[in-house]
């Protein structure tokens, strides 16, 4: 159906929505329900370098009640169902590659719950990271997790997003408390409590956190959220080599400082940024970091790394000593991805996502930057480098497809190399469409053998955004 | 086939162990198979109040391929199995309620890859926590979740466990990187990687983290390690009542003060661990606290925590300075469950485990004495406070039915009490036997479905430790 398409999943059969489940969703939805080809090219692509297969029907879903009537029909009619939130995914997550519906969960986006006393929150799943901050700075809480765009947080939960933050604050994994979730057949049900810690019953909550949309659909999220810090401050500083900025983040980690960010920008990812976001940062290797905690502590904090970045022929830290200047600098980097796609008009990017023991993270950046240099592609790389995570990022013309075939086998090496080091092909991204082969050498055949086991006991007729994480 | 257990489980059929599974066993295991009476007897029981349900047979297992040639046989014979750490469950684990065999890991004991430079460690599972702490301590690092006992890590892994650092730490939720696990046919898997997140498909980790031995046994635990503190200051801290002491809990929790631990001990609990430890401590409700952090940052954090204690009518904190003194008061800390009993002479306890969100702990802990006092048993109360998780134990007489089903009723009532406080009946024992009716009303009947659901596709001959969670 899509030549793009990895070539396992260009095989799966499509699967038309019947004419009665289509007269039946208008029935229930009326205006909520667009067949529009603009609506359903909008739902049926995303940020990955794939082509669009748009579902054949949008369901503009406002309650748990709308998804779940959604997903019984889906049932009845074994037609696929695909959640979207606000289509930021990178990895094809909302590409309907056996057709069926969308359901578009981003008019739920009411903050239903703030327990401020129990640093708490329940969220509808189209409530974004950036919108949940502002509804709740007045109670001077806030929710760390914040992936380069604004996802939502629904989107975020069945991807087991995570972000700058995550070093010192964990990732989704550690944040979800409960959700709500309509399983394959439309019933509804809810996963864990707000209480901080369970011994209860099988980890159900975990087990539909970066379950990709294809355990059930998350209708409601609980969240953790933490005190605003008394005193924050961002730094930057440059460095001679990507190497001696990743030494420092290994040493750094290693001491045991508690550094709340910790982001490395390679010289392009620099150039990139100051163009996009009209800054003058110097165009080299640059640690991008902040400090949480009280006067003192970030002071102590930033002491032990200004000694060891010292150490690494490392620049002296330029203070964002401001909100605003933090605020400034912490936006560029957010946009490093689509300041980067503007290196290169008409581009798309393909993204790789290791993650590797911290130890490990030099000579896992090192193969990359020799590998992508060699290979003559445009790139660049950030990196949550405290969690020894990266993202080379090559810059390729679509029209070319030799450009396409030369970044996926990079991708591939490089994945290889991080599975060497005994990391993970994904930190972050998701497995999705093009990561499949990745997750089988990763995990191995029994563990992934296990994985499909549960999606056919879950989900039997297998409607729940089929094709993702793996194709049955 | 044992009056004492659960109705629903009484009535469970025994599984006979075929004559040809226990001569294959014999063939493989030879005197590393034992059907001696008092072996058998050992293995069949734990810390829970039931009668010894004895399993038939137990295989001292020595390696992974030791757990996966005896789970095939029972897997070949429909025969269960039930993994053994070092016996402290106190939620019925580990009786054999349908007979079958015992698997003892506890000469799986080999801390296998200590990597400092990562903060990993990769255990076989019968490596009990202080044994971990012992092996690691010249790298600098500790391991900070500290149940009870001096529990195995594949038992701790197994029931989602915590303790007294959780506070700060986390659970064995958070702490647990990757297993090595075997599966109901003999199967040996991975889950997880080294690295420190991981968007790669289904969680499969943190789905064995807590399944009670239902879904697989654990061969290899890898656990997250921390950096030892640079400074520690342990306190303990008098109150004139439990609901001060918990008033101050809540209030230090909101702050967002990073303690280490926050335990909290009635004045039955400070009674039985004086006598039993030979310590002086004031016997009034009391918080036993730790901080962790710089030098400057304990004495922030003991600061905040003093005005906080000394608004609520708090003594003067009475510090531990020396390594020494610090561990004496957490060894008693440890030794209180052991402590309680000798208080009653051949009394068993039945201990509640309920955790809820902290804003809610106060007023759960006051219904539990107010309805403990009525009753007129003898109880102690000890509690993770600041995760909100606290224990009141009964104290019963073994003989007398009455007491127990006085207990069981109180339990009972607490459980429903913290439900509708939006908590857990369990914040870190697990359900095992006698709590399967509080899950069905905690997670609901949709909840539960889904946990029956994923049991049968995992274990479908229901070989792995059944009748624990829910009877299938």
């Amino acid at each position: 159906m899509n030549a793009t398409l990895p070539a396992h999943l260009s095989t799966l059969a499509p699967r038309p929505v019947p004419a009665a489940m289509l007269e039946a969703l208008r029935a229930r939805f009326g205006d909520h329900l667009s067949t529009a080809l603009p609506v359903r090219e909008q739902h049926g692509r995303d940020e990955s370098p794939f082509d669009v297969p748009p579902p054949e029907a949008v369901v503009f879903a406002e309650s748990t009640e709308d998804v779940a009537a959604a997903l019984a029909l889906a049932n009845e009619h074994a037609v696929p169902v695909i959640a979207y939130g606000v289509g930021s995914s990178l990895e094809g997550h909302l590409l309907a590659v056996q057709g069926g519906i969308s359901i578009d969960v981003s008019r739920m986006n009411r903050v239903l719950r703030i327990n401020p006393e129990d640093l708490t929150v329940t969220v509808q799943p189209g409530v974004t990271r950036m919108q949940l901050n502002n509804e709740i700075r007045h109670t001077g809480l806030f929710f760390p997790i914040d992936p380069g765009a604004d996802a939502s947080l629904g989107g975020m939960a069945a991807t087991r997003a995570s972000g700058t933050n995550a070093v010192r604050y964990g990732t989704m994994r550690e944040n979800v408390l409960a959700l709500q979730v309509v399983t394959a057949s439309g019933e509804v049900i809810r996963t864990g409590t707000r209480a901080k810690k369970s011994a209860a019953g099988y980890d159900l909550t975990r087990l539909m956190v970066g379950s990709e949309g294809t355990l059930g659909i998350i209708t409601e999220v609980t969240l953790k959220l933490y005190p605003q810090p008394e005193s924050v401050s961002a730094a930057v500083c440059s460095f001679p080599s990507v190497e001696a900025a990743v030494a420092t983040t290994i040493q750094v980690i290693q001491l045991g400082v508690p550094i709340a960010r910790c982001e490395l920008l390679d010289a392009n990812a620099v150039r990139a940024v100051n163009r996009h976001d009209k800054l003058n940062l110097r165009e080299a290797p640059m640690l991008l970091m902040e400090f949480h905690g009280t006067a003192d502590s970030v002071q102590q904090q930033a002491g032990v790394v200004q000694d060891v970045a010292r150490d690494q022929g490392g620049d002296n830290f330029e203070w964002a000593t401001t909100p605003e200047e933090r605020s400034r600098l912490w936006t560029a980097r957010h946009h490093a991805y689509f300041a980067a796609l503007q290196l290169k008009p008409g581009c798309r990017s393909v993204t790789t996502d290791t993650c590797v023991p911290i130890s490990r993270l030099a000579e896992c950046i090192a193969l990359a930057v020799t590998e992508a240099d060699e290979a003559g592609l445009p790139y660049y790389i950030v990196g949550h480098v405290g969690d020894g995570n990266f993202h080379i990022a090559y810059l390729i013309d679509p029209a070319i497809p030799a450009e396409r075939v030369l970044a996926e086998r990079l991708n591939d090496q490089l994945v290889r190399h991080a599975l060497k080091l005994e990391g993970t092909c994904s930190g972050e991204h998701g497995i999705g469409l093009h990561k499949q082969g990745f997750l089988l050498d990763e995990a191995g055949a029994g563990a992934v053998a296990m994985m499909r086991t549960l999606k056919r006991a879950l989900d039997p007729k297998n409607i729940l955004n089929p094709g993702k994480i793996f194709a049955l």
